[in-house]
């Protein structure tokens, strides 16, 4: 949190903006974990909790909108508060989209337990989910620290989830060409690895922000965040 | 624009915002048109375009976001001026991602060029396409006008785009199960349309920043926004 203020209440009011970006992250969490198991367990339970849990984001990204707004008409802040205020309102529209991203794959749950796919997908699934929530459960602990040397690690970290995405992408695919009966599953579970690829993405739009916030200034532009499946084509096949 | 301000650079750096939306918007039309040309027409002189397109949305979202911070520090507004600030923060968010969208497409263009797909998944992709351009055009006209009678039209016709895709999404799945050398290229069709439904959910958010903008008030939260393919499975191939 910013140095102390000489009103009370503002400073309540800024702390109640940290602490609910605080409890959407720890949701976001929550929806990550349970939608990947939904999928790697065919638990329709978890993903109907997980869609439920969406409503909580929603809702708190615009309470957080509007007591931002409220606290910048009230006490003109300069400055690092108009930073975290700002700042705020950036983290919770990542916070709420990955909370999207989860309920996107909570969905699919059904269409994908339709045919048990091989053992290793559901592996390698796991394994770029457990990445991406611990860049998520990093940044969140930089947020609450405002720590700025884990900063960049979370971003250039990235880097692993989007090679994981492209090789699971390829091998996906591959897949799919051997046996027709897995086209829809595997189309399936194709969005379920692009939604935690997109998480990673929000995971470091998250990051930047909070640099934003503790220094004033943006990070550059040069961070390698594209997607690399989009040349992943027919004829690459032969290279595998 | 809000009404008239005593200070003249005030009005002056208000309708800055107001104009570098709108010249992102037409940025983000172009790119929408283009990129899809690219898939149509195997255009990739016309894809390298977009892609570098995208960088002055990057550039312009930034722009937005320093300057109404800066507005926000010097000029301490008030009610409508403040949401103007802030809406304009937001919409650029919004067409920045559409951004994002067009030039994910653009980037497929080479994968897809592999091999020539039914005409018909061209057309009826040229279809959604055009559906979702003009809901950006008219909620962008809606912004300079600041017209409150054509928000909901947008909002509701995004249904529109998301039946189309829902059966677009069904078709491509079909086509694919029954040859398997059209499995790559039509997985990278369907991320293209997925990137067009997504446009159109960004369109519908920029509709309710309008709202919020021109009314000081939040629309519901009952809007239908949902991707509807997540339970488009092996189950349902019967049925077509």
């Amino acid at each position: 949190m910013p140095t102390s203020h000489t009103v009370r209440s503002y400073d309540a009011e800024l702390k109640y903006l940290a602490e609910k970006i605080v409890e959407m992250g720890g949701c976001a969490e929550r929806m990550i974990e349970r939608s990947i198991a939904s999928i790697i367990h065919d638990d329709f339970q978890l993903a109907t909790a997980v869609i439920a849990d969406d409503l909580f984001l929603d809702e708190a990204e615009r309470d957080i909108d509007e007591k931002a707004i409220t606290i910048i008409c009230k006490r003109q802040p300069m400055a690092v508060d108009l930073r975290e205020i700002v700042g705020a309102i950036r983290i919770s529209s990542d916070l709420e989209r990955i909370g999207d991203m989860a309920k996107n794959i909570a969905k699919r749950a059904a269409a994908i337990s339709e045919i048990r796919q091989p053992e290793a997908f559901y592996c390698k699934l796991e394994t770029i989910t457990i990445l991406a929530l611990n860049q998520l459960k990093e940044v969140l602990d930089a947020y609450t620290k405002r720590l700025l040397d884990r900063i960049d690690v979370v971003r250039e970290r990235d880097n692993e989830i989007d090679a994981l995405y492209t090789s699971l992408f390829r091998e996906l695919l591959n897949y799919m060409t051997e046996d027709i009966h897995n086209v829809a599953v595997c189309t399936h579970l194709l969005f379920c690895v692009k939604s935690i690829e997109r998480i990673g993405d929000h995971v470091t739009n998250i990051a930047e922000t909070l640099y934003y916030i503790i220094t004033g200034h943006h990070m550059s532009f040069d961070r390698p965040r594209d997607d690399l499946t989009y040349t992943v084509g027919v004829g690459d096949k032969k290279a595998d």
